[in-house]
């Protein structure tokens, strides 16, 4: 029996530390963690395959135009995408795999991908996002404010997903994505449970 | 938003330990573990309420005629059955429930609480079970084969079931099933999250 990995999509909206809470599990569990492509200009640092797999802007059209990501969309004129080769790769290979995105990047790879676990990460409350997103001070209140708008309806996107994982504490949101992941590699649909 | 707690049901063939692994779960988290009710006679020790509801055969046969069991069998000329009203009650106060029946009995409840989560515990292999069953020793030859035959049986039922943990060390249990109960609160469906 050969086993297939589980593909594991954690979203949420910015800010509400989706970042933080996946460093955490993944330092214990094993899982590969999905390297987006993008069209932008690497930052200082930044590696190929590590952060980012750099792409120009043709190859990421003929990337998506043979159906090579799993979701793609544009920000401030750059593509971003998630490409589904090294993704598939890892799951054949028996390895669990996590994909961060975003929201609308989460949807987008559900209609691909059913099978996919998906895992919303929420704040407490909108005033508690409210806080770390202005607590940031990176941007203008321009810019957070249109943060706010964008999370006030990914939020109502919530109950379409399969986990609703709260982020009380981040000790708590990283156990209970552990616990769902755990949970998830028990379920009877693929244990392909055999008597011997 | 009143919190409704979860039913669990955890079945698996006679042998498997699935005794054993709630009772060490149940020491890690709370649930309320029902009480099955029977027609048979109490034995030494044995209390109302707490090992069982001991009820004649008329009571037994009234409950079951108002639909007041979850499922309800009868074995070697007792009725057993698991009274649907304390898990109920405890279900609406919030608390969450743990039914440890055989397997048909699980397949039963199934069909009367279609939301019920159901956890099969299966053995690592059937000479594994044909092991712990020879190995009690309070049973002669032709019992345990009994025994085995059902075993074989249910099984191959396993897939029916949400959940399969393959009772291999009885802590990788307890971790597999505390881990289901810990995801299965965080389920989207469940979790009627509200922006606030």
């Amino acid at each position: 029996m050969s086993k297939q990995g589980i593909l594991f999509i954690l979203t949420g909206p910015s800010g509400v530390g989706k970042g933080t809470v996946l460093a955490k599990v993944l330092e214990r569990r094993d899982a590969y963690l999905s390297v987006s492509a993008t069209t932008r200009e690497p930052r200082e640092g930044e590696k190929h395959g590590v952060n980012y797999y750099f792409l120009t802007r043709e190859q990421f059209e003929q990337t998506a135009a043979q159906n090579g990501f799993l979701e793609h969309a544009e920000f401030s004129g750059n593509c971003y995408g998630t490409p589904a080769a090294p993704v598939d790769e890892q799951l054949s290979a028996g390895r669990d795999v996590v994909l961060e995105i975003e929201v609308q990047g989460a949807m987008q790879v559900h209609e691909k991908r059913p099978e996919a676990v998906r895992i919303f990460i929420a704040p407490p409350s909108f005033a508690e996002l409210e806080k770390r997103l202005t607590g940031r001070g990176t941007e203008d209140a321009a810019a957070v404010q249109r943060r706010l708008e964008t999370a006030k309806h990914e939020l109502t996107l919530a109950p379409q997903f399969d986990y609703i994982v709260v982020n009380q504490t981040v000790e708590q949101a990283v156990s209970d994505v552990l616990a769902i992941m755990q949970a998830e590699s028990c379920r009877a649909a693929r244990r392909e449970y055999q008597i011997i």
